[in-house]
Parts: C-alpha cells; sequence; structure tokens
C-alpha cells in the first residue's frame, strides 16, 4: 500500500470494505468468495506499470477489470489480490474518420465509443448486450460477442492493435493500423480473449464499419422454438446474411412481456427477430419474409419500427437479471444445423431435472443461451433442487460438445466454466495453454485461476 | 533417409536433383540458395508425424509447403533441410453444407475448394491473387488475404480450427467448429500466419460464406494514380463497402495491354476497378460512380461484362511474372488516408533512385503493392543498379512505417522481408515471438530463419 501511495493519489485507492466489496465480483456466478485486499482505479499507463511492478515485487495477483459486466467470474477477485479497475482510462485518443480506425483508452463504454463514431457514418462493430456498460477493454479480455457477430465478427476482427503492460511492467504494442498486416506472430490476436491473464490492454486500435444506411427489420413468431430454429436454417439456405438474427423462446417472451407490458406471448411460443442492413437491407428482408412465412411464421404485422423496439428490448435485455447461484446462464455455441437437435435436447433436460429454462440465441452463429433456474423458494423446501440445477447444465454442455460445440461461444471461461474447459480442451491443448501462460506471466500474478 | 523409407514410399521421397532444386524455393527473391536433402511428399497425418519425428531426432529442419507461390521466400530451402511437401494431402474432409464450414487437408487448392462449395451457393473468401494454384494451407501459413478482404475478411477470419502436428510429433487440434468460440487461448490465430515455424497444419475447418447473388463492376479511369487513390477515399466518405476495390497505375496497365492486347493505357494513367456484390450491389454501384464521376473520373462506357474481364485480368496477373533479383515486388499497407501521399511518395523514390516502378493496390485495406525493377541490361552496363534497386525498396518501406504502415500487409515475412522486421517491430516484441516460437519448437526445426 505504501508502494502504491508513491505513485497514485488517495483517490485511486480503496481500501475500505464496501468498495473492496462492490469490486469483488463481476455478474457472473460466484463459486469462491474472496474481497481484494484493495481496490486500484489507474488513470494512466504508467499507473498500470507502477501497479503491476509493485504488485510482481511482492506477488500480489492482479485481476484486472472494467465495468464488471462479465457473466463468468473472469473479473471475480482472486485471494489476496489487487482488482485493478480500468474504468477511469476512459478517453478515446484518437478518432482517424479517413482511416476508419479509433485508439481507445480500456476503460471506453462500447456505446461512448458508437456515440462518437456515429455522427461520421461509422458503427464499432461487436455489440455484446451489455455494450451500454462494458468497456472496449473488458469487450477484449473476453474476445466478446454480441448480436449482430454472424455479419460484422467478433471482438477479435475489429482489434487491430494493442498495448500491453507485462508482468514484468515494460509496455509492448502489437499488431498495426492498417486493415491488414503479418508482420511477426498475431500476439494481437492470442491476448484478445485472454482474460486479462497475460498482460494487461491499456490501449486498443479498433477498425470501424460504415454505419448502415438502411436497417429492416422482421419479425417472426413460430407455435414453438423448434419451428423458429428451422427458419434460421431457411434464411441460410436462401443465402442471406442478415445482421441480426436472435431467437427467443416462451419463457423470455414471457419475461419481456412482465417487464416491458408487451404482449408477445399470447402471440407465439417462440420469436425470431431478424435485421438485414445495408443498400440491400429491404430485399434481403423481403426474401427473409417469404421463407419464413414458408416455413410456417406468422409475420409481426407492426410497422419496421414496431419491431426495431423488439430488437432494442432484446438488446437491453441483459442487465435485467442477474445470474446467482439459483439461476445460471449458459453460453454454448453448436453447429447451425445442430440447432434444432440442441433446442429439443435443452427441453428435454429441464423436464428430466425438473428445473425451469429459458433460451436466447445469437441463432446466426448457433450460439445460444439456456437459463436454466430454479425458484429460491424450491430451494428451501428442496434440498435438492441445486443438484438437479446443476445436472442440467452439466448435460447441456455435454450435449453440445457432443454436437461439435463449445462450451462458450462469447462469455469466456472465466472462473465459472473451468470445469468444463477440459471436456472440450484435451490435456495437450491445455498444458500448451499454460505454457504460454507462464512465458507472458512467470509469477503467476496476472488473473491467476481464470480462462485456462 | 532409411527412417523415412521405413514408413514412407519411394514415390513419397524424391533425392534426385531436379527435384530438390524445384522445391528448393518458392516464387520470392532468393537470397541464400539452399538444397534440401530431400523432398518429401505426405500422404497423411501419420506420414507428417513420422517425418517431424525423424527430423527432430537428427536435428534437420523442415520446410511445409504447400503449392510454393509465396513471395516472400517463407518456402525457401534452409541448409541441410528437407522439403516437406504437403500437395498430396488434398482431399475436402467435409463439407457441411447446413453448418457452412468445410474441413480440409492442407493442400487442396483455394480455388478447388471455392469450386465444391459454389454448387452450394457458398464461397471461401480468401482469394488471394495466387488461388488457382496456391494451396489452403499455404494461405494459412501466410495468413493470406486477396482482392475481396476488406469486405469478407483474411484468411484468419475465415479458419475455425486447425489439426497441427507440433514438433514432439503430436498431433493438436485447436479452435472450434462453431462460428464463435473462446474457450482457453486463440491458438488458431496465433498459428495462422506463423509461416510453418510453430508447427505443420495438416487440417484446416474454414468458415464459408455466402455466394453473392448480384455482382457489379465499376470501371473508372483517372489521369493518374494520385487521383485515383482520392477515389478510393471518396468511395468510403460514401460509407459503400465494396467487395472488391483494386487500384492499377500506368505501369500495370501497359503490362496488362502487352498480355491482353487491350487499349487501357490509352484511357488512363490509372484505372480503379470497383466491385460491389449482395442484394445491394447496384444501389452500391450507382453511388460509387456518382462520387467516382464527382472525383474526375472517366467511367468505362462498356457493359458490366467487361469490367469483369478486367477484374479477372487483375486477379490472375500475379504468376505471369516471378520477382527475381532485378525485380522485387513489395507488399506495404498504410491507413487508408496515407495512400494518395504514399502513392506519390513511391513515385518521388522511382525518380530519385532512377528504377522503374508499377503499382497496383488492394486499395480498399491501404494494401500496395508497388513493384520495382531495373532491367537485367542495365545490370550488365550499370553496376550501380542493384543497389539502387534496394535502396528504392528501403525507401519505400521506411516510408511506409513513417505513415503508421506494414511491411507487409499479406504475403508475410519469410526470409526475405526479415531485414525489414526490427524497424516494425520493436526488440521486446520480437523477443517474445522468439520466446514463443521456442515453446514450441525448442529444437528450431520448424522452417528455421523465416517469419519472425
Amino acid at each position: 500500500m505504501a508502494e502504491l501511495a508513491a505513485v497514485l493519489t488517495p483517490g485511486q485507492v480503496a481500501v475500505d470494505e464496501p468498495m473492496r466489496t462492490a469490486y469483488a465480483t463481476d455478474q457472473g456466478p460466484v463459486l469462491d468468495p474472496q474481497l481484494p485486499l484493495a481496490v486500484v482505479f489507474a488513470e494512466s499507463v504508467e499507473d498500470v506499470q507502477h501497479v503491476v511492478l509493485s504488485c510482481a515485487k511482492h506477488k500480489v495477483p492482479i485481476v484486472a477489470r472494467g465495468a464488471g459486466t462479465g457473466v463468468s467470474g473472469g473479473a471475480h477477485a482472486s485471494a489476496g489480490c489487487i482488482v485493478l479497475s480500468l474504468e477511469r482510462m476512459n478517453r478515446i485518443l484518437q478518432l482517424n474518420v479517413d482511416d476508419e480506425t479509433a485508439v481507445v483508452e480500456p476503460g471506453v463504454v462500447n456505446a461512448d465509443l458508437n456515440a462518437a463514431v456515429a455522427e461520421h457514418g461509422l458503427m464499432y462493430a461487436p455489440d455484446p448486450a451489455s455494450y451500454k456498460m462494458s468497456t472496449i477493454g473488458g469487450n477484449v479480455a473476453t474476445n466478446a460477442g454480441g448480436l449482430r457477430c454472424a455479419k460484422y465478427g467478433v471482438t477479435r476482427d475489429s482489434v487491430l492493435a494493442l498495448d500491453v503492460v507485462l508482468a514484468d511492467g515494460s509496455l509492448i504494442h502489437t499488431g498495426h493500423q492498417t486493415f491488414k498486416g503479418v508482420a511477426g506472430y498475431d500476439l494481437t490476436a492470442l491476448l484478445v480473449g485472454s482474460e486479462g491473464t497475460l498482460g494487461i490492454v491499456v490501449g486498443v486500435t479498433v477498425r470501424l464499419r460504415y454505419l448502415p444506411r438502411d436497417v429492416q427489420t422482421v419479425a417472426a413468431f413460430y407455435p414453438d422454438f423448434r419451428a423458429a430454429a428451422a427458419g434460421v436454417l431457411a434464411v441460410g439456405k436462401a443465402r442471406v446474411q442478415p445482421a441480426i438474427m436472435e431467437m427467443l423462446d416462451a419463457g423470455t417472451l414471457a419475461q419481456l412481456d412482465e417487464l416491458y407490458g408487451s404482449d408477445l406471448g399470447e402471440r407465439g411460443q417462440a420469436l425470431l427477430l431478424i435485421q438485414t442492413d445495408g443498400f440491400g437491407a429491404a430485399a434481403e428482408a423481403a426474401l427473409v419474409r417469404e421463407v419464413l412465412v414458408a416455413g410456417g411464421a406468422t409475420m409481426m404485422a407492426e410497422a419496421n419500427a414496431e419491431a426495431e423496439r423488439l430488437v432494442e428490448m432484446r438488446r437491453s435485455s441483459r442487465g435485467d437479471e442477474v445470474d446467482n447461484e439459483y439461476r445460471v446462464g449458459e453460453d454454448v455455441a453448436v453447429p447451425r444445423s445442430r440447432l434444432v437437435d440442441y433446442v429439443a435436447a435443452l427441453e428435454a433436460m429441464a423436464a428430466t431435472h425438473n428445473v425451469q429454462l429459458k433460451v436466447v440465441a445469437h441463432a446466426g452463429d448457433g450460439n445460444l443461451h439456456p437459463t436454466f433456474w430454479v425458484d429460491r423458494v424450491d430451494m428451501e423446501v428442496d434440498a435438492d433442487a441445486m443438484a438437479r440445477l446443476n445436472m442440467a447444465l452439466d448435460d447441456s454442455i455435454d450435449a453440445a460438445l457432443e454436437m461439435g460445440g463449445t462450451i462458450t461461444g462469447e462469455h469466456g471461461v472465466g472462473q465459472y466454466k473451468l470445469r468444463w474447459l477440459g471436456l472440450e480442451q484435451p490435456g495437450p491443448v491445455r498444458e500448451l495453454e499454460h505454457r504460454i501462460k507462464e512465458l507472458f506471466d512467470p509469477a503467476g500474478i496476472f488473473n491467476p485461476g481464470k480462462a485456462i
């Protein structure tokens, strides 16, 4: 603490219990509650370097953190750690309109970057549901996805270069300022998604895309979720690439109705929300409507604006609920052809284990977010409830892997999903990852026990 | 040789001099001519593992090779090496139409994969100019770009998973079969572009895209190259994302006229070839024409088909000439806003050093391919010619870096560009790369002296 105080102002170091508690966890389930020794608010690259050097010297773990909106526990405090918040490093350092790039500090909120570039007709494409709160640094740490990834790619596809503080306190710059560049190994891609275990990202050069001239939204109701999943494949077969293709099940519709006073649940048991964008948006939307109707969908009659409101509701639904020990949101992805089978398997699991289930999916990517839960009241009368919840979760992971899927499409492994990582990645791959971790961080101070 | 013969058939090992010579180099300039001890043609993963184990045991370097169309010397033989050709491993193992993915052996030719998937309305997007000859494995090794990268991304953006033989002969699988996946570190991205220095890629899972329903081609002639470069920025400002945006200078037009009997050089001193695709192709092309005419372009009057023929000419122009010691094709990229300045700088360099210059550019990416050359006759009468050529090359690299660019947009560092890598990447980054190399390949048998 004395060493930190030598460089940082008192306002940059919090040791009081309310602050330590507030910064002890992200929005993921907590398996191993820990309080950090302190919360440190970096305001410059030099601050980060100083914190890293001090922590390295005393072998104190560092858990870097953006807005704490992660849902896998990647920013949960480790035993005896410092939580290093980067939220005050929130400046857009460069906005190169003609180059269609920007250089930002890690604490810049995704929505703020988008607002700043929108006036130039540009957008930063990756749009996790937390985009109004989450930071670019956090998005980089998890290689965040979002709604429009099937068309525009994930965070890694929009990150050109990184400034990174390594475990020895040194600062390196990886990547390139140009759209293309293949000099040396792709350290940038290795660091994106490494969840703060290899270094602390203190600067991000991103590629921007064009704000689409036209956006068309199609809302299609189905009698069941499986029929909606078949609709996703039909759109693919029509060779239309929507920007957004979200699938919501009956449970999710009921939740939205409760939150927003809508009547979605009366219209169908599943909703497929599709947005096309760009110069061909209207033609694409017309074809999408045609194939969905042919597949048994009931199209929403209201104007485009009403369907867009649904997308906004879906987009913002994260944050309205937070996972806890009774409710766990999953993040598997399966090859697109298995969407229908996987949804059927999920429904069977929920029935078998007598737990509740709702599902939303970024269906264009085959990326599903099933949420299993048991009610708190169940827990009190039924000691088995938690075991049943965990069995359903384990089954959902096994089924995804069996179908050629992954345990995490976009949320990251963090702390919570480590128990499943070995099912996806065999020993030799994990060993290679641990050796890379050791190479970057021999003392193991960066976010120990996460990601790999 | 005896060990190799224990597993491989005689037809899989060539030791005669013509074969060793044929496989000693790729299409890059040769600085250090070496003959391999043998050329080995792997036909299976097991073959590759056997070769790696044998070579590891005897510390014999392995230079993996696809079609040998690289232009940076990444597949040039090292002293005392085996060249391991993967061209016979050319099967498409899976074509998952509904998943929009394919699994291929490394020797599959890019164009063959595209032909196989086209009948399903799909395409494999990365399209290096060598696509008719080059292999997916070679494309992965160099993270190959191409014409339509600005819209569809480079090789890395289309590779989901890899099967890789490591230096200890073991086989690992990295990545995921799904479009999205963030379990563990992104080893796939680290391996893409590593030019055979970290392992031997024996299987590639790729993501496919939709063949566009409509393609529109715009050909615009300009009085000079700088005006064409300004046209590129104007299209960007109109917020149109073409699939292809190629810029050809007067020297390139003269070359095409000579090859194809066309009259491009009479129509202008520079040509901007733009292709829009998808449902909005016609609307995009109309807007492109509008902004280009406003910028002083003379639009080609002929029908779309004629302009398409120009794209095909441009696409295939690689292979019509091969670099040698008198002619070196560069591959820099600069931020898009610097295209005009960079082209002006190139012209000044050619004048200063009295060398010839022609330039083509994947202008949407800011990726330029200037070629500097001196005539063979100059060499005979002018001992200085080579020194002047090299000064021009060095200047072109310096200028690109000064403008925030890179020494290689898509060709790779290989052997030829190592002399410039230190100008782009400072010592600590290069050291990190070498330590990663050491981690994967402690004995240094994989393509030594390349890439990093």
